[in-house]
């Protein structure tokens, strides 16, 4: 499985992505689940992924190779884009086609060849946005009574999201919010695993503001990692009943 | 959908199931999930359920008629049992029995018509179990490296638990951790909802130590969930990136 996470606040917009991927429980890897775009000061876009990894890789794969081959395609590539509603239409096109091509292959195998992705940016003139993009291609968005987007195995780490983050919450707050919704995530569920990668997109800069993989020893992370638990242990304590 | 927690802890166990039923979003009712036999002195166990509700209460109507009707079944009523490991398989016989009773009226309407219970208690001379019934009637036990069994939607709830629980816990402070699992999976999951049944047994009792339906309007509930959000929400200022 997969843990991925997007807010979109007024200062900006935060996402963090897990990096587990696994075929059964034995077979365990690393895949990149973050992809950004950006031509600076003109146009930022992040995709986090979450589903079957063949049906990932290839919709990015396809979505690159319309950026780099502008001419190849009848639709406008992810960065030619008018707004990011068409952004979020083109990847939702794409991964619905690529979803359904591989399905047909699979036949009756009844495999799960699905996935889902969060779709985050702006471009110049426009506003921030930030869409989630269902396996059929539909999506839904951010809006400020629910600033935040969640794939993958999002139950866990839910609860402190649903306490601490508006519209109003800092880029600083918001990045500690979702490290420690993954924590909560990495602790009580094996299929999200370490290493993650975060990116952080301030308002109307139309760039990567911060770009970030956080290894499994990264000092900062489990500093963090630990005083969140010595914390929710000491608030434990304090509550009575 | 529903959550259910049961622990088991050196000093005796603490049980706490919501009453949520739902069919479909526009149906919502309340039905207990947690049914209570005992014999003081002799005899305790208690059953929390989640699933069907149809497959539930005809799995525990069934249980309580064999109690009060002994003679009329081949096995031996679960308050007859000479162990709680009979105890449990009882009930996951009754339960899959049940289930496919029903599934066969269903036919081909491919309803989903299957439940899971937690079952816990403890006979004189013997120790204090507490299994998890899976739909088909097999079971798993907690143990001292896993105190608490979860059904329903258990994952909203389980980073808390994960995070203080261990076989060393007080009862006073059980109760608190599966009333502060149980308040993060009401704020995150519509389909959980009030009020709740809280048990408590402590060991070698054979008793229900406390059985206590808490209310949607429960002041000690209410001033412990706004605590807990206080408190999460400060240890969340506090902690540094």
């Amino acid at each position: 499985m997969t843990y991925c996470v997007g807010m979109l606040l007024n200062a900006g917009m935060v996402l963090l992505s897990d990096t587990r991927t696994n075929a059964g429980l034995d077979n365990i890897s690393i895949y990149r689940k973050m992809f950004t775009f950006e031509s600076p000061g003109e146009r930022v876009i992040a995709i986090m992924t979450a589903g079957s990894l063949s049906v990932t890789q290839t919709t990015i794969a396809r979505l690159a190779d319309a950026i780099d081959n502008p001419d190849s395609t009848m639709t406008p590539s992810i960065m030619q884009a008018e707004t990011m509603l068409q952004v979020a239409e083109i990847v939702g096109n794409t991964l619905s086609r690529v979803a359904s091509d591989i399905a047909m292959k699979l036949g009756g195998m009844s495999q799960n060849a699905s996935a889902t992705m969060i779709v985050a940016g702006q471009r110049r003139g426009g506003d921030m946005r930030m869409f989630l993009v269902y396996p059929e291609g539909n999506f839904i968005e951010a809006t400020s009574d629910t600033p935040f987007l969640q794939i993958g195995e999002h139950k866990y780490g839910k609860p402190i999201l649903d306490r601490v983050v508006t519209m109003d919450t800092s880029l600083l707050d918001a990045q500690k919010a979702v490290l420690l919704s993954m924590d909560s995530t990495l602790r009580s569920n094996l299929s999200v695993g370490m290493p993650l990668d975060l990116a952080v997109i301030e308002a109307d800069q139309m760039r990567l503001s911060r770009l970030r993989r956080i290894e499994a020893d990264d000092p900062v992370f489990h500093k963090m990692s630990l005083a969140w638990s010595e914390a929710l242990r000491r608030s434990f304590t304090e509550i009575e009943v």
